[in-house]
């Protein structure tokens, strides 16, 4: 029930193709079709230890549907070393971030709106709109000219990812609290994650996995819906799941991952009598706008005080910066105070920052779920 | 009549300024106003070169107007190494390319289009835009949350260009022959530079600083042109010139290209009696959307066979690949051929490629100008 | 009787002088001359929050001697980055070690010890032999070829450094236990600091600091023992104190690290009525040749199980590495068992590892001191 | 003839083997073995076209002992790119030279010479010492500890290597001349290669493979002919070729570096009839003490002036240094001079330099062959 195959994603200045590798797990059983990759951004792993959980966990068991899991997608940014750390969030040669060059593009879904009748079946619409999408993608990986090399990387993981029906992305931030990337039509699906943290995506596409995978079939209800007046439920999700910080891979809280993974595909019947449920816990959430980064206005060498995760008051301090030309004078060390009432979810994972560093990424403006 | 002053752009890890010099030249004198800035991208550094000669050149010259001269405008850029060379082209933080964060916003000019009279003169419009746009600018510098570096160094260096009516921001390509984009409004002044291949622009904002100065401008004037159908020239133009290739100096072709630019600005009468003017040449020009990247398809090693500014028939030879796996068959060498005729402006800088690395950049479906 | 200056170390590609500071405590009082500097390798910077943290006990104090404090002593690699970290180990542009440019020739140190007579008493000799080993160091800066960036910078602070008695090198270890490197003649020097693990070091230079400063008076005073018969007790000492982890800085911390360095100071009469002591604690000991490292045998992702200070017995799981390919069988996951008993100090910080990955240092041959 | 196997000789974080291609030319008929590596610091890609080119030519041809051939012989160096060039120098985790990691031990070489009877016939000797250097080799490699990528990389080239008599590592300088290193005992070979510029080294093994290869053989040979007062002729020889610029591959040039090594090659008579021979030409010949590296004293933006391979007096312009501060006064530029009458072999390749970067190498006190 477990297969494994593997897919050439880019060739490197030895000539040699990198491999991608990709297991299945299914047996033919009706179901939805379920993607997961991990660590398109080289240096966020643990994405990796999940599925190897994941596999442990159904390798013997029975699917509805299909579970397509690629680990260690990039083969370029897993493997590029800039001092002891992995430089994995872009192509070292042009700084083209990896998870960047998915495709969307709106007036093909328009196009091909215009052309759906109201006769055609909810079925009919999805093969077609599907192989249209496919013919799309194939066409960008087929020109005269070539294209990037991030870009071939994404379309081809997202040809294998294109008949999914429930997409999960795995990443990690730099120094971060576990949390998840959920669209705005699928807040009720927040429930069946066990994630403290949630932010609420607008159907706007900025080039990521999860972006270019609903994009275009919410687009498409949207459009279908406004056009004969009624509801089309393509069913299809798509997540950015930040599994912690980037740089460490720990077995225990992998398991932990998987198992919270496992307790949604329950729940999306794609397993039955599942032995895991999402928890009882509180859930925070966000929208998209709210998300802020706060940037250092100085340089300097800080120190988080404020931990991913911890709710902070206005005012409190988030963060020390030491400057080492001061240390005679009251400037020595400044205090970074919180300009409003958040939650910090993550921080740059170096203490030395230039002006203009992201310091923080923090929820604003939440509620609880 | 020549005046040099610093700017703090940023701070480094040791909480210590980092400046911009600014020079400029004039005394007081009617006329245009011109900025020129160099080395935004670290490794081109030829502009520096050229801003010396043109201060050897007008130290002790009348100028009519004035002209402001930032070499080495980006100071983190610059001196960043990774290996012997200078990694230069995008902040290694982040991957944020340094000359994609300059400002514009197409609905604040519509909002301020909206509000002019038909009886405002165009010096009082010209006036009232450009304090508008400056504070536009200076919010986005101060907020409460902090900006990244990048955009702090452009919106900095951009303030100052603010109130110029020629902008003019030297670059260089990796192995390239001398080339400039002009905006497609301003086709007629290509007669006026030295420079063989002219790549014309749409007026759309894509970051840099020649159309964060003339879009504004632009489209201003094509709104009030449409709201009381008369013409508004606000006289603005705004350059990229590419000196040649980055990670070299050469004073004698720095003189030269010190001398092209006077001979534009004795043409604009920033300069009277200027002994320089346009050569006699053949032009070409090209559109943006015929500006194209040929990539390659595979990885291995390059001998560009194709020279910077060499005309190339569809069907020749561009570059040469070696496989080191493939020594002992047919496949030791692929050759690379000209997907159409085209004239090869620039290419990549080391022998060493990935699949998907930007081979080359091509005029295509170009003319003489 | 805090002074603050600044002195030039080297100049960037901008033209400009890149200055470290240089903090002076003392009145003048009779009494040893200690020197701290802090970080020379860029990213390990929580020795500057110590000398922080030295400075503001000690400002208003009575102090028998001279502190001089250079934090941050290495401008260029502070402000490197290569990603989100610190690329503050070696010379982006060549690899050198900025940590092993400092000068020890043994062959000088035989010639001036020829020329002693017995006669000459201690304080003449430590005069000039000081003075003698200045004027080698200087002929060494001032060359007609030049010399490379890090000797320049590694010489320029050995020369502040040169009249002290003690010094200490404030460094980090990548994810690590806090250490120490203690001179083999000095062993008794141990019970004096606070810090459970213990390096002793043979009289021989490899190129550090403590090595640069303690050779050359270890070696005179066996020469001149053997020459004359007599004792020659010149009183340097010289410390390599690993403060923990890089990339992070806590003030806490610091301030425990800064106690402990004024019971040190207490001890040698730096400080009198010094309110801190050394610890009553475990300390352990090994040989440098007993120090050792731990290279991965393949490639893959990491899990650190054995934790730094974490006693380790032979055979047992130091660290887990999963392969990305093998998920489906049992190669999925392969244990590294610790070769024989040992105390992990410091370990890899991050998971993403090569063959060849220095894994683990480990104090192995270990006793109680 | 041709022959072609892949050896493994490290692991990526994707948990897979990097493999090196060895090609053998040879069909088991009497002669010197010989062996040619090439691009053992990545970015140095003009050797794997000579290997092609010699390829080509003796496909087809009778060889007299063998011809092994190593392009491209490390795949970690070549595939990790820092911007658009190729940081192949060195490991970038920990910045060791990838080429100083070969094996010598003087000490192994008198003990093995201790217990050489003078009965024993050169054949047996060379057999034996040949083993047992083979043995200590794989000591090294195989520990209970492991060992750092670069060295297990360079010990098991330096395996494959170890039975040949003639060895060739080509390599290239930044910008610079065609070159060549040669063991002083075998100055007299110089007449049989065609490179303008030649560095003898003297018997002392600094890491590299040249001198890991001839060293062992050439310290037997002295400490069997002080033993017992015979000359032993081992007729090894190793070699150092500098093949140009790095980045830059030149099927063209390669042809005639291919040439050259051939005719090396029918010199030592591997080929009979060989059709080419050593060239007419002048030869300057340095000792490697005389080849002397010019550092800046400041930095700034460089114009290289002194071009390689060009004869230079005394106080003629080597560079000139533009400093972006001082465009307003005399400062703006400075001009290096030659400190001695000198060739300049080669150059940094980067315009932008920080003070204490290798400007040149420099032949002095150069005669002619």
């Amino acid at each position: 029930m477990l297969k494994k195959t593997h897919i050439a994603v880019a060739q490197n200045a030895s000539g040699r193709n990198l491999h991608v590798p990709v297991y299945t797990l299914g047996c033919g059983k009706p179901g939805p079709k379920v993607y997961i990759q991990s660590s398109i951004h080289g240096a966020e792993v643990q994405g990796n230890v999940v599925i190897h959980h994941i596999i442990q966990h159904l390798a013997d068991r029975e699917i509805f549907g299909s579970i397509t899991l690629v680990p260690s997608c990039n083969p370029v940014g897993t493997n590029i070393k800039a001092g002891e750390y992995t430089l994995g969030r872009f192509d070292p040669v042009n700084g083209t971030n990896w998870n960047r060059g998915y495709f969307f593009d709106e007036s093909a879904v328009l196009q091909f709106a215009d052309e759906v009748k109201e006769t055609d079946d909810i079925i009919k619409i999805k093969q077609d709109f599907q192989r249209h999408w496919q013919a799309l993608i194939q066409d960008k990986i087929n020109t005269d000219w070539g294209i990037p090399l991030a870009q071939r990387l994404n379309l081809t993981l997202q040809l294998v990812a294109l008949d999914a029906d429930i997409v999960m992305d795995l990443h990690n931030g730099p120094v971060s609290s576990r949390h998840i990337y959920v669209p705005e039509y699928a807040e009720c699906e927040i429930g069946h994650f066990s994630v403290s943290h949630n932010i609420l995506i607008p159907n706007r596409f900025a080039g990521a996995l999860d972006e270019a995978t609903f994009c275009p079939w919410w687009t498409l209800s949207q459009c279908l819906e406004a056009k004969f007046s009624r509801c089309y439920a393509f069913e299809k999700y798509a997540y950015t799941i930040e599994m912690g910080s980037q740089e460490v891979i720990d077995f225990a809280e992998g398991d932990t991952d998987a198992q919270n993974i496992l307790a949604y595909l329950g729940e999306k019947e794609v397993l039955f009598d599942c032995e895991f449920t999402a928890l009882n816990m509180t859930r925070y959430v966000t929208d998209l706008a709210d998300y802020k980064t706060l940037y250092s206005d100085f340089g300097g060498m800080v120190e988080y005080v404020a931990k991913p995760g911890q709710l902070t008051k206005r005012g409190e301090t988030m963060a020390r910066m030491l400057n080492i030309d001061e240390l005679d004078n009251a400037n020595a060390v400044k205090e970074i105070a919180a300009p409003c009432d958040l939650i910090p979810i993550l921080h740059f994972p170096s203490a030395s920052v230039l002006s203009g560093t992201q310091l923080y990424k923090c929820f604003t403006n939440f509620r609880v779920f």
